[in-house]
């Protein structure tokens, strides 16, 4: 059992140009900005109301970022939804059979638990499973 | 100065099926159903959380969504952020050179106020602007 969103992923090619172009749409916040060595990724996150949105730039062409830009071009590129227990969601979903990237949670920005479910599983969407505070 | 989500645009090719398996991942509520003539779209509603998603599907192949799945395949189709007047947004964006769709806010599905950025305006991401309760 999900609980909701944790935050939107919106790939990008000019984290900074993209950064000021949605702060300016929305009127939303700028909360932070960090790089993931192990996702070769450079995030900017801005929170609109409950709304956290994070901006995601490849740092390496070999990014699954890079491959996903190169493919479909910039755009939304995943959803995150938020768990209690990330790994408990993770067990259940393969019990149910849906197609999983991570069948075991593992260490994401800013010390949350995560992991992904194939976007074969829901017609092309990306889901995130987010677990925060554990 | 935009309020948060209101909803997640995702277009599938079968409605029944995505319905099932989006409740089924998430373990959401089904909230409605809808024809939307205009669009030529049904779409199925889910709740999880505080998290809205609406899936989409094309009633006919000229349904501007028949032709995003066409280009693109089924996925995330669109952001639709919550405003307190569209209109004053539509116009706060145009003012600031934001590329529009809608210039002018029309009705959408349950009586909204809604208007969309063009996708170049914000690197790709379909953003809708809704007004509720207006």
């Amino acid at each position: 059992m999900l609980q909701g969103l944790d935050h939107i992923g919106i790939a990008v090619d000019d984290l900074e140009q993209a950064t000021k172009d949605w702060l300016a749409v929305t009127g939303g916040q700028f909360v932070h900005r960090e790089v993931v060595a192990e996702q070769k990724v450079e995030i900017s996150v801005i929170q609109v109301g409950s709304l956290r949105i994070e901006l995601i730039r490849p740092t390496d062409s070999a990014s699954p970022i890079a491959k996903f830009i190169a493919a479909r071009g910039t755009g939304l590129h995943h959803l995150a939804l938020l768990a209690q227990n990330a790994q408990a969601e993770l067990n259940r979903l393969n019990a149910s059979e849906f197609m999983l990237i991570d069948e075991i949670a593992r260490t994401g920005a800013e010390q949350t638990q995560i992991g992904f479910l194939h976007p074969r599983a829901l017609g092309g969407v990306l889901v995130e499973i987010v677990q925060r505070g554990g």
